[in-house]
């Protein structure tokens, strides 16, 4: 009659998931319960006989003397085994996803989300008095939006958007005299397929009245350092920081993985002495460099082109030198990273002689470089700050505008937009909106750092394929026509998918 | 050149909103510095000289020795004055939401709500083991979901919806093991026109397996006296419990305000030893009664008709006696109360004779009505059970099915229903899924409730017209035909409104 608990249930020591042996009648009934069933088992607790704890196990020290048990619900045969060691397809995973959640790392995953999460809200309210307010996820499209969802309204016509973050709410915050404000944000982008994004996604977004760069910087390193899992030894703060040109130069990226060297080193002047043809031709260019890094072993590996294929090509030799056994990117180590002094703005790809925002057009200007946004904006750098954690962008920032003038400059005069979309921001500019700025961090991709999972969708409960699906729910899935009609909208079917509306 | 100390800023003293005065060219810059407008002093910080203390002011004890002043933001002429006694019609208010968010009374509001939110993740999380997970919010429409905004997707046809809760996904997170949840969750629904509704909300979303109907009962009145600010004295609990028949019979309606009396009556016994032909008619209908209530001050009220009737004439009458000078509801008390015992189906509006859920498809049966359940349903009791708040609903919740089969006849027999929709649902009840039940507060009645406020927009940061429109950045809006191509829909323009794509 002794039962050994093995209970992955944290509730009722007496229910517990099926996937142990019993005696006699109480053995007979639960050995013929198919595996995954829910058991409910009344009994004595009492300590397992010396020498056969199990210390792997949280219920280890004790066992039940069963007295009876009872199925609750048995389990049906299951499409995959619940072991994490057992490899199973992504699309079988993700269409039973209620099962994959039941996986040691899953559990381990989510569970340790919501506790960091907890903790971050614990040193942002508790500690430092900021106020979490829940801002609109339905409102409209920002110049630019394009990669918003539309909602259509019952207007014919007018369509709310789901925007791809509180930016905007955010500001408008300070300007109310919510002066520390965060928030836990869903925020959304349609980025069609994309792999590892998905099309809703959560931040830490946080905003403070009177406060400098270096303000919110020594507080997003109090709150990482706050929240850090122990399992995951301690952080070191403040972090380093590295001016964009810097990393660009150093790493050929913004987002440099600074866990291993392989520093990008001009080579133009030792190179300049050999009459190599090629090599001349190429520094006889203005600006014209010669640019490599040192790869262990012995290999360099040059380069003539641009940094950023340099540092691609950093990555790409560290992944082969990885996959040759050598470990250059130990991923228990935690290298955070601010990189600063961000251009203002940059030409746009489609046509370089227009400026559009490095980041977004709220960002205000360097303090030294406040006369060059109005004479020469494209040296103008920013008070932009992203947070780089091992390679990744975990987070990105900046001081914003609050001069109504310097903001309508900026909107007006340098991106040639149409600033009337936003004249409600502009508008409150003007009643005494204090100096302001604030930070975002991504949460999905800073978990997915921290449990060192292949993909954010690891670290949350349903996600999408890449392809924006739920293969668990089906969605997005077919209408009717009769659906549509409060929303005044009708599909457009594309030729090859005519005939579907009769469907 | 001593500067009263009259901030509204919690950040940096020398900072504040210009409001007041100080001495010399301090004085004369911040006595022309309009009202409103962002001011910086520096100076040293000391006591007030005594008696010049102000105990109403939370830097009342302190000034500040102004040395400098700057002004760093001027407010131009403000469309109403920012006194919470000033009366400004509704449109302005939301029109300039972010100095209406000034207020005393809406700081208040939001900084209120933000720290119950957080003392109820406390009691959940820290104290209880519960695990915040977050869903998502693009999914696919439910069976009936007829208030549930669409968003179109990239495939030609197909369209997410924003669910009106995390109903589905918290059940699946039961059978997924996480066998605590709780999501502070953000819901939509789209009702069009309706006052006091907003069409996206929040609520306390909490899921567990293995517990019962009081386990949860418990939970919430623990949650409720946790969470409780000090300022609005202490909450009793347990909370007294009603069934819905009872509830119907003495207060006509299924959400009773218990802080006053005057119940409904059956007076028939009474008359009918009077011979009064109009009462003795009514009386002679099976299941004829004749209810009335007891109006303070010797006024009595009657009614043949049904007992909802009843129930709004009780609430008119008490808005007609508190018209009069008298005190029946008051503001200051809080009187919880759970309603238990609903029925399990209810007869369709539209068509009697077939059956709709009382509340949604998931519900259990009352233990004892199980079996009534497939002889005569409209007889069954549900494991439903909603807590009230002086005549509001602030949550309602239930003990799930989590037997497939019961759940497929629920859908099947009992409500005629494609089930093939909840497949994915109806097939994870099949993999031993716990038996479960929860509850979802409405978290912007019950601070609104809380806080005395006379809307929820009271507590909400940026809330919509009762049209659904925000009127401060002008949401819902238009979009281009170029706009809606990705999403392969077009406006389907209402005769009247023609031409107007041509806009």
């Amino acid at each position: 009659f002794i039962f050994p608990l093995c209970s992955d249930s944290q509730v009722d020591l007496s229910v517990m998931r099926h996937g142990a042996f019993a005696h006699s009648h109480v053995k007979k009934l639960l050995s013929n319960a198919p595996v995954e069933s829910v058991v409910r088992v009344t009994g004595i607790v009492s300590s397992r006989p010396p020498g056969q704890e199990n210390p792997k196990m949280p219920t280890g020290d004790i066992e039940v003397k069963a007295e009876t048990a009872e199925i609750l619900n048995s389990c049906k045969k299951l499409p995959f085994e619940i072991k994490d060691f057992i490899k199973k397809s992504e699309a079988l995973r993700m269409q039973y996803r209620y099962l994959d959640l039941r996986s040691f790392q899953l559990q381990y995953n989510l569970r340790l989300r919501s506790h960091i999460v907890m903790r971050m809200r614990e040193y942002l309210c508790n500690l430092h008095g900021f106020v979490d307010v829940e801002t609109p996820t339905l409102f409209k499209r920002t110049p630019g939006g394009a990669k918003e969802f539309l909602v259509p309204s019952r207007e014919a016509g007018k369509f709310y958007s789901l925007p791809q973050s509180p930016q905007q709410f955010k500001q408008l915050l300070m300007v109310g005299g919510l002066d520390r404000y965060f928030q836990v944000a869903r925020c959304y982008r349609d980025e069609g397929s994309r792999p590892d994004r998905q099309p809703e996604f959560t931040q830490i977004d946080i905003e403070m009245s009177f406060v400098d760069q270096a303000g919110i910087q020594r507080l997003i390193e109090g709150l990482l350092q706050y929240c850090w899992p122990e399992e995951r030894g301690p952080i070191v703060t403040p972090f380093p920081s590295m001016t964009y040109k810097e990393a660009l130069a150093d790493y050929g990226t913004d987002k440099p993985d600074t866990r291993f060297g392989m520093k990008i080193v001009d080579i133009s002047d030792f190179l300049r002495r050999l009459d190599i043809q090629f090599v001349q031709n190429a520094l006889s260019y203005p600006h014209g460099t010669v640019k490599a890094i040192c790869i262990p072993q012995g290999v360099v590996s040059g380069a003539l082109h641009t940094c950023s294929a340099l540092g691609n090509l950093r990555l790409e030799s560290a992944d082969l030198l990885e996959a040759a056994g050598l470990v250059l990117r130990d991923p228990t180590a935690f290298h955070f990273l601010w990189v600063v002094d961000f251009p203002l703005f940059l030409p746009k790809e489609e046509n370089p002689t227009e400026l559009e925002s490095a980041h977004h057009p709220f960002t205000a200007p360097h303090p030294s470089d406040t006369s060059l946004l109005y004479s020469d904006p494209t040296k103008a750098r920013s008070q932009h700050y992203d947070l780089v954690l091992n390679g990744s962008e975990v987070g990105g920032g900046s001081i914003r505008i609050h001069s109504a003038e310097q903001q309508r400059f900026v909107l007006e005069k340098v991106l040639k937009e149409d600033s009337e979309v936003l004249s409600h921001l502009l508008e409150a500019l003007e009643f005494g909106a204090p100096p302001h700025g604030g930070i975002a961090l991504g949460l999905d991709r800073l978990i997915s750092l921290i449990v060192d999972a292949p993909s954010i969708r690891d670290v949350i409960a349903f996600p999408k394929s890449f392809r924006g699906r739920d293969l668990m729910g089906n969605a997005p899935d077919y209408v009717t026509p009769e659906e549509l009609e409060p929303y005044h909208i009708q599909v457009s079917w594309p030729l090859a998918e005519r005939g579907k509306e009769k469907l």
